[in-house]
């Protein structure tokens, strides 16, 4: 038996929204920790990882794990049908095939009740170890999801480089070129509009605009957003989540156009992109990693995952390498 | 000659967004009760009656009944042109072949007048007698039309369970089910915001959601909608006009999935409805009914209309019963 | 070098908005007197005279007349990305293949620079010589634009009747047909919702619904819209920018149905249209014309162009007769 209860219950919209164009089916598991997912999106190049943890809900019973295989598509078209302020509640018997959400208005005079029939889904488990990254960039989020619908327009690519006095987002296209200069901001009268760079060394990556767009979804879920970076890493922007938890999407760089036309002299556009190999792990492991990083969690400097590089085969998922 | 004059004109605008989308073309039948049309829709399942009565008009004139053929489509083009606070005047000459909308600005500094083309309309009139419903749901017009629209993402027919708790809206889809139970709640401090059941008897009837969607786009014009279900009669879902009148959807229950299967095993899904015979009137006894309408109306259990069974001629007009 | 700086960076964006849909790619005058830009659009029919005074400009420096091809659709792109507070710079060097935008946002916080590529296009400058007109109409904008987008609905073109009372837009089609008339009105608490008639003449023209629905995209730039009208001359629709310009839109009328049809009979729907004839000009001439247009502006009958008939050769550009 797994039941959980939301009195903010937009927020499980909010999540959905997120996610749901980017991911189409996805294991959600259930233990003591929390309500957690993570998945890699359809096109197998961005990884997407979900936690809510089990204090941040009014209430919340896990007598033993598992696992729900959901289509996020389907779990979104439920949830748009919870009013903004209804109580949410989660639930699922064990060993049954369906899952069912549950929305009571305020004022108790609406109830609704759906039943999600549940799917199996193959998946792996990446194991995200810790990382430690060059730089950590930390902007309202607001300004990053408009940065990245303004490039958008001018080309498909984005060079995001950080330096002490701040980040830079550069694209170039057919029409000429942009780049746009967020300084760093640490004295302003609200806190969610601070831009703040902890910078260990320069560092100047590549990534593709379109993921970076599906990831600025998760916008209304927080008024900042926190942007990892390592030159052997895949890029971590997350999105906290209240008190709960965190929606955190990994993508990895693109090689750098220059250095791939030198060795690809061929492809006038390279496409090219720092392959992603993800280690399955059993499903303890991952819950033992996800305890390790809440304890190391640390206000300025968050989660410093690290996509590991020897797959093992997780009991129900078949391991797939991110297409490079 | 007749003309009619109506200061709140975006009451007409709503009306006419209220049937467009439902009704093609319809005769409008102007006569000393009032300005009123019946319609089929376009497949011929469902039925649109609006009445809006001489008194509720700041000037009515009408020297002889008329019945104007219009296509809604293009009267609501041109209703669109009128301001939210004109003053709308509708005149029609006798014999003539078109319709004259007048729109004034508050200040009068702008006035709009539109010639409409009239059609022949071969149409039949639907002498709806009055009839005792086993329940009368009264709700607020907006979570009707939430309802409705929230179960279209799951199924295609909705259930209407009426019980003495309240009222429960069910469905069921490829994807699961979902119930939507709202109680009944007459301690509101705003009366639009009841929930009211009277119910003789408990009623559960299966009706095609794209009917109710397109029903619920009469929400603007009123903030409750009162919906009237027996077992062997089409459901009413009225939605009353100001101090003028009222807009009624008349809808046939399916057959129930089961006991449709039971009949017809060779489809798998039941399109089954029961039939809703028409009987055409010649105009002066629809006017005399709507009339005996009138008089009967009461706060509470507003009109019971039942539509009858036995067809007779109009004069202009071609019998047509209702695709089953 | 060009440079040119403009505090109120919104301006600039709605004045791309105003154009872009109707010029696909035009060249941009730099001078001492000003930016402006002329140009026929892309189907030859109307003209666009934009210019902004280097008065109006917080910075304005302009060592040598340049003029930019400029690809519409892609500078609006760029101008869509600086924030409505933004203060924007435009800078070109001389002999560039390449102008830059620069937008700072109030707090200097965040500095985004776009460098888009120029584009050589053959074009002609229209001398507009002045012309005094029968009637100059002036009115709130927004009511010209609701009613050009009203009357669209019903017809395709509108005949533009000026009285000493007022002026009536009227259409026909096949639903029917719609007059609109808008009364002199100078006695309003707001000056922008007075209706001003200046006449020497009654005037009564007919135009492209499709043309003035696309100048009518200029309505966010001027709370009026100023439009002149003479049976021998091209319509001027005249939208002001602040203190530092206009936008002038020039549409040649339609020859008036039953005319065009006794001479062509065998066209059911006459889409004839009066020629303009440019008379393209060199540079300095152009620049000679807008400052005598502009010594000559004067606030109630601003300019007075007329579309001249003899055509020279442009040192770059092609000469276009208008299509008829």
């Amino acid at each position: 038996m797994f039941e959980l209860r939301l009195e903010q219950g937009s927020l499980l919209k909010k999540v959905m929204e997120a996610i749901k164009d980017l991911v189409n089916d996805a294991n959600f598991d259930c233990s003591a920790t929390g309500f957690s997912m993570q998945a890699m999106d359809s096109s197998h190049v961005a990884l997407v990882a979900l936690l809510l943890r089990s204090e941040g809900f009014e209430h919340y019973r896990c007598d033993r794990n598992i696992s729900m295989g959901i289509n996020l598509a389907n779990m979104a078209k439920i949830l748009k049908c919870a009013g903004n302020d209804d109580i949410v509640t989660v639930k699922a018997d064990d060993g049954t095939d369906s899952v069912t959400f549950m929305f009571e208005s305020p004022t108790q005079d609406k109830i609704s009740d759906f039943e999600l029939k549940l799917m199996d889904i193959d998946s792996e488990h990446l194991g995200i170890p810790e990382a430690e990254y060059d730089a950590i960039v930390r902007m309202p989020s607001a300004e990053f999801a408009r940065i990245c619908k303004d490039l958008s327009s001018i080309g498909d690519t984005v060079v995001l480089s950080v330096t002490k006095e701040g980040v830079k987002f550069s694209t170039r296209g057919d029409i000429g070129t942009a780049n746009i200069v967020c300084r760093q901001n640490t004295s302003v009268d609200k806190p969610e509009e601070a831009t703040i760079i902890e910078m260990k060394e320069m560092v100047s990556l590549t990534f593709a605009l379109r993921y970076m767009n599906s990831f600025a979804k998760a916008t209304p879920l927080a008024s900042q957003v926190n942007i990892s970076l390592s030159s052997d890493l895949p890029v971590v922007v997350e999105y906290k989540i209240a008190e709960m938890g965190y929606i955190r999407f990994y993508l990895a760089p693109k090689i750098e156009e220059e250095e791939a036309e030198a060795h690809v002299e061929t492809k006038s556009k390279s496409e090219a992109k720092r392959p992603i190999k993800p280690k399955p792990d059993v499903k303890s492991e991952v819950e033992t990693n996800l305890e390790v990083e809440d304890s190391h969690m640390e206000p300025e400097v968050v989660n410093k995952p690290q996509l590991d590089t020897k797959p093992k085969k997780e009991t129900n998922g078949e391991v797939e390498v991110m297409d490079v």
